[in-house]
This record gives structure tokens, C-alpha cells and sequence, in this order.
């Protein structure tokens, strides 16, 4: 069932997580949260002869990856949920040429797979799907090129930049289950509080972080202390403190439970990476390799996945525009249904 | 109520088509659909300084408009799902920065009015939410300079290339209602037979569109006689041979009832579109500016609308990929629920 709460939902039976795969880039493997990945390639290429190709590849074996650890097939699923960073998102189109999966394009930038896990929950829950599959993916060397400089060129980057991971996530939901679960969750809406710096999405992004967290927190009369963890995806070094006081601001102190994917990916000083990770498979990788397996194996028991998209391109940034940020909140947690 | 057969959906109880509205550019309005569309805009600036501001401003306008016509305010829809062509699908981005309405981001190329109807549907029928709209655009001018040459640079068309449509298409969807509705649909799957001709997208995208049909037609167990339209999006005078050519090697005639919105657009040879108009904003526009008009007046009864994609980039076309398609199928009826 499907409960509607101001602006928020509330999922009460379900979906539950019933698989999931991370996959991260050899740099992200040899950072911080090395460890939690299932499978760190060092070949940017994945095999294939273009970066944009390897991507491809990295994600279609990411939701393979999900499928065999979760003893399914293809045709056990009903739809595949899918988004990226590259020009008319071909990164997932051509994955999922390869999956015969009926497929629904997203994007929201950084914040996809929080939008694909929102989507996947009510297309489960309200029937319409048995299992629906959730997939992001993104790759430093098709983002620097697409949205910066050719990585021959040599950029220098600024203090604010944050460095698109390569990798990805994908999990499966199911109408039904055990274990954990989506229980609620928020579409975003865009905020732009003129920010046109390119290289600071952090500073972009952190409103839309705390309008969406505000709403969840305020619909569902919950407090930062009910969550084990609030995890925010991109904002890196620049936007985590930005989201504190903007939250602070809202009457709400999230700082004891705050975590940031791009602040995590990365030792930020040490592997060089400036602000923080970033891109549509940083928050993804961490939440498959990371904060769902802390899930299910009872280290963790109620979390807020938050990532953040700027929804900005190249010539967007050109004409002088300013960078719309989005977010979406998905709440996930574990054990029985009531506890939650 | 969502019930699913086979690999498609039936809604019993609605959603309504509470509200629509459709823009055109000046092209577009001196075609034979000319009459149909509720403003056509001879200025293909919209008042803006960019061709993207420009589009950014029709799809904006337009999902005013339909809020207009149903006498609604942005507070009465829980949530726009939104796309178009431009990079990073900024065209919709920056349109919603301008409509304090939750958003949700969808790409699916040409594809993107039926899936933005699809997941509007499953929002509103599953509880999740009461109203959600549906909106696309596409823009000639935006598309031709970043998907083949700089408009200045004059390039010659191919006979088998399309036109994109400047215009765009808003519907809004409500739980309940009365009169026209969305009965059923079909999620699409990839079709890739190997064009890698970017100027013929219309071969790319009929194998999708056979596959959805045949799946959908399949699982409801009905005929085309049982529908007074199949609307396909922008297949254009190449594809929709195509077509009609592989739904008759899977048993089905279609040509009788079978419409392409890409052929509708212009008088192809008077306006020299060559195969037919294409862009998410063709078979958007023309579903509201004549195809739900047409339900809502008696004129038909039962459609079927299937946009078709083709999910390719300029990028993916200059390494050599081919172009996979997709179509999504959407079924709109009028008249009581008992009919459909």
C-alpha cells in the first residue's frame, strides 16, 4: 500500500531490497571504501574500445551482477529503471540493449538512483510491476569530456571541483519479501539559488538537499535522531556544511548522522580528488556496496538515502545559466514492517 | 486499481485526462494540423535569448496552459514528469525551475510522452499521487545544432531524414474524473536491428514500435478493428511502412487504423520535411492539440498512443553504433469505464 503524507509517501507493505551490485573504478577502489565494492576493475575501458562503451558495459554488468547474486533472470524482472550522465543518456540505453528487460529512461543527474529507487518502489507496490530494477551508472572519462575538457588537454581543475566516479549501482525490488525494505520516500523539487559556478555543484545542490529532507522529516513527524543514518549523495566538502546550516536554518540539526557519498568515496586530500566524488554512480556504488549490506546485516536499521542532482549541461553553463538543483529522499530500513 | 497481464498493464478505475494543452511553432502551424493546436508562437526565440531558453519557456507555457484550462493551480498537481532532447534533458529542467510542482526527470527521445502518461497513471492510480502531469517538448532549432550541424552551416538533409517539431505537449492526469482516460499500457523494451544511419530513424524505431504493439495487442487479447486509432509517434514516411511490414509478419493489420504523428505533421513534400516531423514535442502536441480533443468530443472512442525513441546521440552516431529504438504504448479511451 501506498500512503500519501503531505508531500511524502509512505510505502507500508513493502517493496523489499532483494538484490543489489556495486561495481567502482580502480581509483575508487583504492580510496576509503574500497573494501565494500564487488568488484573493482582497473581497466577503464571495461574491455570495450570507447569510454562511453565501457560504461555501458559497467552497468549492464552491475544489474547482472544483482541478478545472479539474487538467483534471478532477466525475465524475472518487469522493468529496469535506468539513468546516467552522457548526452541523451546513452549510457543506460545502450546497457539495456543488452537486457531484455522492458526499460523506462530516467535522469536526475546525481540524484537518479533516488529517483529510480522512488519509481521502482510505487511501480512495485502498486502492482504494476512484480520486481522492478533500479541502475545508475556513471565513468570519469565520459563526464570530463562531456561536461569539462578532453582529458588530453590536461584541465586544470579548481579547489570546489568534484570528481565523477566510475561506478555503479543497481538493485532489485520486490512486490514482496523479507528484510529490508523502501518505507517512504519524497519527490524533489528543483532549487536554483543562482548559483553558476560549474565547479561548485556542492553549493548547488545542498538546497534542494534540505527542502526535500525538511518535507520527509516534517511529513512523517520524524527527527534526525530516528535515523541511523542520513546520507546525502554528492555534495562533497563544499555542500555538506552549506546542508548543515540550511537545515539548521529549518530547525533541524542532522550533523550527528550526516553522510556524504562524495565526501566518503575519496581520501579527498590524499587521492587528490578537491571537494569530493560526484556522478550518478558514487551515491549508487556506496548505497549497494555500503549502506544496504550494513542494512541487512543489522549494523544499520533505518536510513535516509538523499542524492542530489545538478541538473546542468555544458551549454547551460556556456549561455551563463544557473544550476538547478534536485533531490530525492528514499527511506529504507530493516527487521519487521511496524518497527519501521 | 493496476492489474497486469502478461507484460502489460490495465488500469480499472481511471486516471482521468482532467486537463491538456498544446503549443506549435510557426513551421508547425502552417501545417495541415495547423488548426489544431491551442497556440501556435511565430517567434522561435518564445521571447527568449536561446533557442534553449526558448524551449525551456514553450514547455513551461505549455503545462500553464493545460493548468489553466482545468481550472488548477501548481499546488493541485503532486508531481510533473518531464523530458525532451537537449543534453542532460535541460529544455525540462529549466522549465520546472519556473513550476514549484515535485519533478520527476524521464528521457525516452521521441519515446517521452508515453512514458511520462505510463508512469503519470501508475502515480495516480496507485495512491502515490492525486494529480500528476505529463510534459514534452522539442525544439528544431535546439535539436538540429546539437544533434547534426550548427543551423549557419547550412547542411543538406537527407530524403530519409526527419524534422523536428518545434512544440510541445501537456496532460494532466487525475485520479478520479469522469470522461476521458488511460486505459492500459505497455512498457517498451530495446529493439536494435542495426541501422546505424542516423538519418533514418524512422527504421530504427518501427522495430520497437511492432514490439510493444504486438505485446500489448497480445495480453489484452484485442484487434486494431477494436480501436478507432494507433497512433504511433514519428516514424515518418520511412518508418511507417516498416512498420505496417513486421506487425503483418506477426498477424496483424494495422494499416487500416494506423496513424504516425511524424507523417501528420507537415505536408511533407509542400514543406519540404522530407520523411515527416520527429521530436518529443510532435506526438505530444498533436495528442493534445487533436487526438484527445477528438476522444473528448465523441469523435473516437479508443486509441492506442505509441510514441517511439530513438535513443541515440550525436556521439554514439559519430562511433558507429547503431541506434536502438523503444516505444512505450499508452491506451486512451472516452466514455464509461465499462466500455473500454
Amino acid at each position: 500500500m501506498i500512503e500519501r503524507i503531505g508531500t511524502s509517501l509512505r510505502f507500508t507493505q513493502g517493496p523489499f531490497v532483494e538484490s543489489f551490485a556495486s561495481t567502482a573504478g580502480a581509483r575508487e577502489g583504492e580510496g576509503p571504501m574500497g573494501g565494500c565494492f564487488d568488484r573493482i576493475e582497473k581497466d577503464p575501458y571495461f574491455g570495450e574500445k570507447t569510454w562511453e562503451a565501457a560504461e555501458s558495459r559497467m552497468q549492464s554488468d552491475t544489474l547482472h551482477a544483482a541478478l545472479v547474486k539474487g538467483e534471478l533472470r532477466a525475465g524475472d524482472v518487469d522493468c529496469v529503471l535506468a539513468g546516467d550522465l552522457i548526452n541523451q543518456c546513452t549510457g543506460s540505453a545502450f546497457a539495456m540493449r543488452r537486457v531484455d528487460i522492458p526499460f523506462l529512461g530516467i535522469y536526475g543527474a546525481c540524484s537518479t538512483m533516488s529517483e529510480a529507487l522512488l519509481l521502482a518502489s510505487v511501480l512495485t507496490q502498486s502492482g504494476a510491476c512484480r520486481r522492478a530494477a533500479a541502475v545508475t551508472s556513471s565513468h570519469y572519462a565520459t563526464a570530463e569530456r562531456q561536461f569539462r575538457f578532453p582529458l588530453s588537454y590536461g584541465g586544470q581543475r579548481t579547489p570546489t571541483s568534484q570528481w565523477t566516479c566510475t561506478a555503479s549501482g543497481a538493485v532489485v525490488l520486490c512486490h514482496a519479501g523479507t528484510g529490508v525494505r523502501v518505507a517512504g520516500g519524497c519527490i524533489g523539487r528543483i532549487r536554483d539559488l543562482g548559483v553558476t559556478d560549474a565547479t561548485n555543484m556542492g553549493a548547488a545542490m545542498a538546497p534542494a538537499a534540505a527542502d526535500t529532507l525538511l518535507r520527509y522529516l516534517h511529513d512523517t513527524g520524524t527527527a534526525p535522531g530516528d535515523y541511523d543514518a542520513i546520507v546525502t549523495g554528492d555534495l562533497g566538502m563544499i555542500g555538506t556544511p552549506l546542508l548543515h546550516e540550511l537545515m539548521q536554518q529549518g530547525g533541524v540539526d542532522i550533523a550527528g548522522v550526516h553522510h556524504d557519498c562524495g565526501v566518503m568515496m575519496f581520501d579527498n586530500a590524499g587521492q587528490d580528488a578537491h571537494a569530493g566524488g560526484s556522478g550518478c554512480g558514487c551515491s549508487a556504488s556506496l548505497l549497494c556496496g555500503h549502506f544496504l549490506p550494513a542494512l541487512r546485516e543489522g549494523r544499520l536499521h533505518r536510513i535516509l538515502f538523499a542524492a542530489t542532482g545538478a541538473l546542468l549541461s555544458a551549454m547551460s553553463a556556456q549561455q551563463g545559466e544557473s544550476i538547478p538543483g534536485i533531490c530525492h529522499v528514499t527511506e529504507l530500513c530493516a527487521g519487521e514492517v511496524e518497527a519501521c
